[in-house]
């Protein structure tokens, strides 16, 4: 155990008698004592996170058969995804219009947060078969390594010839109008794992649209049509408020 | 309910049938049933977010006790605060010679985060009888309202005559050498409401120093004295890492 440190510049007392060192030996005690509670309080906090990590864990799984029951009925609708994404603001942005076409294939999502929660989370894509690439199921994943750095991983897209959205147009497409503009792809998203750390798109989803994306489905409608169809909307309206 | 919203520019089919009518039906029936689940997936997360509170203000309780007895030993060691604030780099910052002589008359600090936790904290500082000020104990509040507006308030400080370290000194001061430099006073904080949302100061006290404050009270010792005596020092020897 460490003495104790020599402290003030205004102290003054610097000749040790009896009673001096009397009063060092009870306030190196006193520290010895506060290492000891101090240890006490550490052991508390740790218990408490692990406590907060298992109500996670509960709610997570509770959450689940929910999130199941929330992608069947998504099924029946067609192009819900893609309307979702297209009227979410920030991922709007990232969308051109053959990103828009390519989407309507997209069929399910799914967003899973590894067990232990802290250390990430997966995105899974579901597509229909589709003129653009042949994969059945697009996955980018985040990982904080026990260091806490953080990286990414995704499936390799296989682009059919002349499909690849990521990159510009050639000539070689037989007479079809395609309007590759100089705007990156949402499918370029995948490949980046520039910011595994802070992944905006993958944010977006995993807590802005994952928590509820039938606002999203139908946000452009709530803007359009003003007035609605009468109080049985109100869950419904407050979208933008997450908690 | 709001119905379908219409989606797809690239669509293509507008033409009814009865058949399209029956589809359309489904999908109103799926985004209300997909409604109902997400109020379900509300709840959860509203429950959630309770059971996490009840962990949270649990172990908040358990520890008043190992706290209260940390305090009754950090008062048997002269100067612990005011070392423990001069150790740490933050607060040693805003600390000038005569607000580190007034703080060596500070005996305990108390950090209280109110009930429910997110909508604030207080900060307790008790002082001896000191030729500064008169009040024993000086406190700094931070409470978000309703609607999450942060604001502060604080006790006054009972200056006694020509002794307010908040002010540039003035020539009335018989003889005695003070150095007064342009540097705020650690005491101006407790007037300054000017950023209650984000409190660095506060912050620094509640988050970095009230978790342990004996880590900082022997750092300078730690830094001074490389080597120590020996492995009993473990638990003091990770200062910095905090959670």
């Amino acid at each position: 155990m460490a003495t104790a440190p020599k402290v003030s510049k205004t102290d003054g007392k610097n000749n040790h008698d009896a009673a001096d060192e009397q009063a060092d030996k009870e306030q190196q005690e006193a520290i010895e004592q506060i290492d000891e509670v101090q240890n006490e309080i550490d052991k508390l906090n740790e218990n408490a996170s692990e406590e907060i990590l298992k109500v996670e864990q509960k709610y997570n799984t509770l959450r689940q058969p929910y999130f199941k029951k929330r992608s069947d009925l998504i099924a029946k609708i067609p192009n819900f995804w893609v309307t979702a994404f297209v009227n979410h603001p920030q991922v709007s942005a990232l969308l051109n219009e053959d990103d828009e076409e390519a989407l309507q294939y997209l069929t399910k999502v799914e967003v899973q947060e590894f067990e232990d929660i802290k250390s990430g989370y997966r995105i899974n894509f579901y597509f229909d078969k589709n003129p653009y690439f042949t994969n059945e199921m697009l996955t980018k994943e985040f990982h904080l390594n026990d260091t806490g750095d953080p990286s990414s991983q995704s499936t390799p897209i296989k682009w059919n010839e002349g499909k690849d959205l990521t990159k510009k147009t050639n000539n070689g497409n037989k007479g079809k109008k395609r309007s590759h503009e100089d705007q990156e792809s949402f499918f370029s998203w995948f490949g980046d794992h520039g910011d595994a750390g802070a992944d905006e798109l993958g944010e977006v989803i995993k807590d802005d649209i994952w928590p509820n994306p039938l606002q999203y489905y139908l946000a452009s409608e709530i803007d359009e049509e003003t007035g609605g169809d009468g109080g049985e909307d109100d869950d419904l309206d407050d979208e933008g408020n997450f908690g």
